[in-house]
């Protein structure tokens, strides 16, 4: 593996563990009121287009850390469409 | 330029749109105390390390997305500290 990648690893293990506390507080309080829909839709199509992305780069960080946020937003996306 | 770079810069202009409307309210509101100080220098963390990926890829998506995504959270990490 080249060295650089070790920088995507890294940076992927930042941004999605910035999205964990998120993921968690929604599933525990199944309350979604103050997160906007708008967001959550924006974002799950911007970083399914990331993954997409990460493919046509072979980019392995890109493809498993975009795979594990999208999982996370379609966690906060089921609950805020089933519990708002 | 290839095509899937269209993908690239796709998913940035989603993934930073995403972000204007939070670095906006904080703009205007200089009211920081929902948002979480280690989640913002963890995302600072994390998209300034995709920064240096995106420029070891190459990218130029990545590039550009990364740096307007680190500009919106200094702003927010700025206001976090001064107005918290």
């Amino acid at each position: 593996m080249p060295d650089f990648e070790y920088i995507g690893y890294a940076a992927g293990i930042l941004t999605t563990i910035a999205f964990l506390p998120q993921a968690w507080q929604v599933f525990r309080s199944r309350s979604t009121g103050d997160i906007s829909l708008t967001w959550a839709i924006t974002m799950i199509a911007g970083v399914f287009l990331w993954l997409c992305y990460g493919f046509t780069k072979n980019s392995m960080p890109m493809m498993l850390a975009n795979s594990i946020t999208l999982l996370l937003l379609g966690i906060i996306l089921w609950y805020k469409i089933r519990y708002r």
